[in-house]
């Protein structure tokens, strides 16, 4: 869907970025539900986020989620909160979906096996579809991602199935060495892959982050933003940023491309909230 | 070609704005001169420029142009300077072809016959070879401009014909109704077609320009701007612009994507210069 409002989704933290890479990364529950504070004042409408036990590795615990998720929820009412389902340290269907029992309004549904730069990351046909079928039955909207166009295809096959249904917000990731680069030909090629009436985020990884998000506003797509995704100020990686700053950007951007940022309730209430919470 | 350094292609005039459309658009030869020279102290490469008569009707006289040309490169000695050979209005060869006399650095060349929303624009083939071979024998480089992808193609063969050679500047329209639309997937089937070393302007049309503009310098291509494509600030026409605030925001673009301004002499001393021009 083309629009003149940028669905800002911010994604804080990931898997991957860690004290020894940048300072600026928030691990523990206080420091995501800072960060993630932060940046809603500023405007944000999605917060990504993924939780981390205390020695900073990945964590699928609900009850570090809980903290996290409760805490985002009393400084941000209204904000739409999405957890991580993934299964790159952790590929059991039980502690991948922990997180859905917490009924967050959206959860990541990654939709293929694939390759980052220096690891295979898996996710079978039937655990995605397991966790498509367990976000259904809590009321949570899938966030599809896709770091390439077979990845769209099958996100499209669950919809025919009506194994995932709508609302429907996509995100595509670009720059990953063995998936969609953030080119305008292969930009092009995965949006006109999506339903029109479909909401479609852009995310880059790396040095491709702020070549995604800029050219994304510039033509009415929305986007994703974070360390999780790039840690970075500068293309030769002198500077580290906040994800403060990266916000702040984003809205410069908006601003400069004459639109307007997507209110988190407004969002919602298209039927992003979790069907069983009560926003007020 | 890819890069970090933005070509700013200044095109103040064009051949439809009027004063009765718009008070900003400069028609007499001081008021171009004046313009493209407050252009110039903010920063652009390429100054594209069109004749007017006093009556504000596109002109294709020498003493116009040279006029304009002159004043231009007074106050402005190392820009490019590039002279349209449009025939939308006098289709006679002698008449488009006369501004190449003068010299200028560059003129541009359009590369097939199209329609516009209103008329069509007819360039027959062998206008078009004529135009290259005259600017050829006058030192003057083609700017290689092209509404859809067979324009690209014809250019293409021209190369392959030695008709037209290098050093090669495209510049790429996108938004008219019968051409190219700026989406991400038709920008990125003309950019696919173009050889990688060779430098890429990105124009976009009306409620386009800005659009195109802002991707553009996300992925590493140059762009056009000016009132020729687009008088209006707004999309919904609301609020008209000046040339001088186009290219400051194009400025504020390069600068929030990490990129630089590519400077009048070192584009030209690439070879866009014309061959028997003394820059000093």
């Amino acid at each position: 869907m083309l629009q003149n409002k940028v669905i800002i989704n911010f994604c804080p933290t990931g898997m991957v970025p860690k004290k020894k890479h940048t300072p600026f990364v928030p691990v523990s529950p206080t420091e995501i539900i800072e960060q993630t504070h932060e940046a809603y004042e500023i405007g944000i409408t999605i917060a990504h986020l993924h939780a981390r036990e205390e020695n900073e590795e990945p964590s699928w615990k609900p009850e570090i989620y809980n903290e996290i998720f409760d805490g985002v929820r009393k400084h941000c009412p209204d904000l739409i909160i999405c957890g991580s389902t993934s299964g790159r340290k952790f590929p059991e269907f039980e502690k991948r979906s922990a997180v859905i029992e917490l009924m967050p309004d959206m959860c990541s549904l990654t939709l293929s096996s694939l390759n980052f730069l220096r690891q295979a990351s898996l996710n079978e046909p039937d655990m995605i579809v397991q966790l498509a079928e367990k976000m259904k039955n809590f009321g949570v909207t899938p966030e599809l991602e896709c770091f390439d166009l077979g990845m769209i295809n099958f996100g499209k096959y669950l919809i025919k199935k009506k194994i995932v249904e709508g609302p429907f917000y996509w995100n595509l990731l670009f720059g990953n060495i063995s998936g969609f680069q953030a080119s305008y030909s292969q930009i092009g090629a995965a949006v006109s892959e999506i339903p029109q009436d479909h909401f479609i985020g852009l995310a880059g990884l790396g040095a491709d982050q702020l070549k995604v998000n800029a050219s994304a506003i510039a033509m009415g797509y929305n986007v994703r933003i974070g360390l999780e995704d790039n840690i970075w100020l500068d293309k030769n990686k002198t500077k580290q940023i906040s994800n403060l700053e990266l916000v702040k950007r984003t809205h410069r951007l908006i601003k400069i491309n004459q639109k307007t940022f997507f209110k988190p309730r407004e969002f919602g209430e298209l039927g992003f909230y979790n069907h069983k919470r009560n926003v007020g």
